[in-house]
């Protein structure tokens, strides 16, 4: 592949691209699979002849969905933002949209996000649901929610998160993040797990759903819960809850760039 | 078919079943196709080896989902009903579920019924979303929720519903009926309407949402919508919008007899 190596004049783009990942091997490009990235690159050489690598602001897993994704790149063709909201929809299959494009003048999509917002949905109730099924992991035994509320308030601030990553097999890298907000709420059959923080390590939101579901059938107390957060032991929180009832619902950014979270997605 | 037709005591069993309409031709059995009714009755016969007949409390179009159908059957079986919830799950594709299963003692599943609730979903917002397609019937035009909301009460109370009701070819029917909820809500992103009504028409409501969204985008006033109630002239209420943002939410009898509508699906 040919990527932008001559001077001529290119502009940064910001796509808020929403997604259904189930059918993907999760955003990140790989050989002779089908990834967010690889289409998303796929519908921009449609539209616009180039060959464009993107970058996403959070690597979302095989299977996990996206209501705000927010990738970046940089392009020479003169077509309006808009243009590329609508003419990458035409190309792109139907479980994945740009919500929105952006002229965003250089921005690092990554480094300049200041937090992400992730939210995971338990379905609590005695049988499955067909209509939230690839939306929702469906728990049978009825959750304590309080406590797991209670449990999750452990994960705010600013800690070493090694417990709940996935094991890292490459050289070692920071496990400390910040967290601003976890909070778990039952609406009705469903359980719904905010979390934000700065960024996260893999598989993070996951293993803290896993963990916090223990606590929610009494498998571990609230305050066992607490010391795994401060035991940094590199995968002691498990087991790792399925990727299609997590959803990247948002980037922030210093300026309000973007229309933002829609709460009822 | 062999149907009941001997002496044995039978039981009269009601299931609560839920459903992904989208694969399905309707819920009344047809020859050849895919239906609720049909997929219900073939797994009754795995489970019983009866060949049961059921009755659905509501005939769901084509692509209509539900969340609280309720189909009552006669049965010689002797297994307990919790284990036909287990044992017809085992059985049902997993875009059928059934949710409850009662001993109901001769109750008629269709005339019992008070009310059937229906619920109907618009996404508005510019772009379509990948987690709610076959979910919700996408507008891009902004709805004034407001102004729907407030025809929406003219549907409230007894009326002849000529004006809402599909073309019907055979001999006339009373197309009087009685709603006793009719209201349309934003809630971010999706317009919800809900409709309460001792029983519906076929197309009742994707053709009263096709009027309401003439409403919500100015095209009628409320006062003319008003009026089109009060027409009876047959199918003037157009034109009907698609099946998949319909859902069958509950059907009510005298007794409280199933745990009842979950607010969240």
């Amino acid at each position: 592949m040919e990527f932008l190596v001559d001077s001529k004049p290119a502009m940064r783009l910001a796509l808020v691209i929403e997604y259904d990942g189930i059918q993907y091997h999760g955003f990140q490009v790989q050989a002779m699979v089908p990834t967010i990235q690889g289409e998303v690159e796929h519908a921009l050489w449609r539209l616009t002849g180039e060959r464009i690598r993107i970058i996403g602001a959070s690597r979302t897993d095989a299977g996990v969905h996206a209501t705000g994704q927010v990738v970046g790149f940089w392009t020479r063709s003169t077509l309006l933002p808009q243009t590329f909201v609508t003419g990458l929809n035409h190309y792109l299959p139907e479980d994945i949209i740009v919500r929105e494009a952006l002229s965003v003048d250089g921005l690092d999509i990554r480094r300049s996000a200041l937090s992400r917002e992730y939210r995971y949905t338990i379905l609590n109730r005695p049988t499955p649901s067909p209509l939230l099924r690839q939306r929702a992991y469906f728990i049978t035994r009825p959750l304590n929610v309080e406590d797991m509320n209670r449990a999750s308030q452990f994960l705010v601030g600013r800690h070493d998160f090694a417990s709940f990553a996935a094991p890292m097999n490459n050289k070692p890298r920071s496990t400390v993040r910040t967290v601003s907000k976890a909070e778990v709420q039952r609406h009705g059959a469903l359980v719904i797990f905010d979390m934000v923080a700065n960024s996260f390590l893999p598989q993070q939101v996951r293993r803290t759903v896993g963990a916090l579901v223990n606590v929610g059938v009494g498998k571990i107390s609230v305050g066992a819960f607490g010391e795994m957060v401060n035991s940094k032991k590199s995968g002691s929180a498990a087991p790792t809850a399925p990727p299609y009832g997590l959803c990247l619902m948002k980037v922030n950014y210093r300026d309000a760039l973007f229309w933002g979270k829609d709460e009822d997605l």
